[in-house]
Order: structure tokens, then sequence, then C-alpha cells
């Protein structure tokens, strides 16, 4: 068994990439592994330049997100891309791009933020999921 | 410990059910033992005849649904459901409805889609889930 | 490897609290130790008095929700709360509130509901999580 966390991150919005951000680098912090795949609408959000635009927050907590956002920005929080920066410099932290959702979308490893390491299957991820402690689906 | 993968699938849009039944096709074909659970909206897309009409996409992502779903008829994707029936014939995938749910809801197995193989209860599914490698909510 | 599920619980809808509250309740049951960590709207769920106010249900599934609220409480259906409640006398369950949502929303532990019993921090929540069965992301 490896000492490693394993996300899949098929959500998009801000909320849900903090809470995915977060825990990749607690994981870090912690000398554990940590396998990012991105599907979806997780990897919708790390097209090129898209995160810097992206103020989407969970539907069905709308009402509150204008509070969220003040407070992030009064207290200065990171977002969730410097998180995830952190979280590569201090810790054992890859990011890979769901290739069936790149094919979906017609994208290329180019069109992405140069935070994602490479493109791989479900197959991959999966095999390597299964070795780890941890994985989770946000 | 079981090589075993467990979803309990929530969510009943369509591109959580996707992620659902190509995490579940992945691990069917590296031989891995796929238990799903069923539950709440999840086990709503299970009713018979259901799964045709259903169009529902993350409200969160609703303005990519229809780019989306053009893009998986011309690229002639698989549908969630075949992806089930396919993950079905090459691997051990067992589809179980949460008893909880078929209470609330007032459903009985003949109501389901055949796929379903039975009706189960929480514990049971925990029982199993925690004796495997990966256990995920979607 | 410890015998435990743990649960971060990042929704504060109806629907995703009560899957939440019948997991913890199932693993309890089965003399699992169930560690529970509430962030972002989970956190906000447990607010002093919120509770009992609050009718929402995942806005993709909003049709629904007159029609799964009125036969929860025909079939006298206990809350999640109740769940909760319930899965602490029988079990040992423990409820976390997470730091960095507390700081960001400027909360203190006597602004929750009774049942939290500590604040604790991303790593710590991890750190014992990894060493559990299963860790689920709600």
């Amino acid at each position: 068994m490896q000492d490693r966390m394993s996300l899949i991150v098929f959500s998009g919005t801000v909320d849900k990439l903090m809470a995915a951000s977060i825990l990749a680098t607690g994981a870090a912090a912690m000398e554990m592994e940590v396998d990012i795949f991105l599907t979806t609408w997780g990897l919708e959000a790390f097209r090129k330049g898209h995160y810097l635009k992206n103020t989407k927050v969970s539907k069905d907590f709308e009402e509150y997100a204008p509070i969220m956002m003040e407070q992030m920005m009064l207290k200065k929080v990171p977002s969730w891309m410097e998180n995830l920066q952190g979280a590569k410099e201090i810790g054992n932290v890859h990011i890979y791009a769901c290739s069936m959702t790149m094919e979906l979308f017609g994208m290329k490893l180019e069109d992405l933020e140069p935070i994602v390491d490479d493109i791989t299957g479900v197959a991959t991820f999966v095999e390597r999921a299964k070795e780890g402690r941890i994985t989770l689906f946000v």
C-alpha cells in the first residue's frame, strides 16, 4: 500500500476546487503523494486562463457566494490555483487530465494551465488509486 | 482486503452518471470487483424507462450542457447505461438499490431497470465497501 | 489500519446531509469508528438553530423536493440531525469543524450545534482518515 491520496476532480466550481486544493495541500504537507485526475467540469476549470475569470460557486449555495468571495479577499485567502502550486512545491503532487474528456471536448495539453502534468486514462488512474490510502470524488 | 471498488451513486444527472459508469468500466476492465449502491436521485435515475428521457446535467454547468450533448452524439459516445451494461459483461459488477430510498419513494425492484441486481441495506453495502480498496460518493 | 469511516461533509443540502447521516449510522451500527469533518456549506448547516429551518435540496433535483419532504413527514423519517444524534449514542462518532472554514466565516465553536465536538485542521483529519478504511467526500 502506498501513502497516496487520489482526487477525482469532477466539479469546476470555485468552492469545490478550493476544498480539493486544501485537501491536496494538507496531504502534501504530511508527505503523502497526491494524484489529481481532472474530468468533465473539473478539466474545463483548468483551461488556459479560465481560472482567472471563474467565479462559479455551487448553485445550491449561491446566496452565500458574495459574502464568501468578500471574506476570501479581505482575509487574503490564496486561490485554489495558488494552493495547488504551493502543494506541488512542497510535495509529490501530480495533476492529470482525463484522456476521454480531452477527446470529448477536443482539447490538447497545451490548451490547459501549465500546472497540469500530463494526460492519462481512467484505468491508469484507478490502478494507482487502488494502491493508495484515500480516494475522493469531488 | 478485496480488490473492489464501491460506488455510492447519489446523483442522477447525466454528467455524474457518465463519470460513475466510466469509473465502473475502468475498474471492471482491470478485473476489480465493482459494487454500485444507488441512493436518492441516483436510484430515481434507474426507474424503468427513465434514462431514455433523462437529459439532466448539473445545474452548476448547464450552459455547457448543449455542447456536451452534441459532442457526445457526434462522437457516438456510449450512454452511461450502455457503459454499465458493458462493465457487467466484462467484469464482476453488481448494482444494488438502497432499501431505505426504495421504501421512501414507494418503489419495488420491478419498477427499476433490469440492470439493477437487488435491493440492499446501507449496512451490508458498508460491510463490503470497507473490505475494498476504493469507495466513492458520486 | 483502523476500522474507521471518515466523512468530509462539504454540502449543506438536506438530501446530502441525510445521505451522510445514514452512512454514519450504518457504519456506527457495525461498530466502525466515524469521523465527520464539516467544511464550507456543510459547516454552515451546523450553525446553531439553522437545521430547523433548512429545507434546501440539491437544485439539480428540486422538482422532486416537495414529494420527498412530504414522504419523509408521512413516513416519520428521522431528520439527519436525529440520525447523527442516534449514531453518536450507539457508536464512536466524532464531528469536527474545519478550522479554516471557521476562520473564513468568522465562527466560534459556540456558534455551532452542540453535536459538534471540536474544531480541527485538515491535516489532522487526513492523518486519521488515511489509517481508516473508507473516506468519502459528500
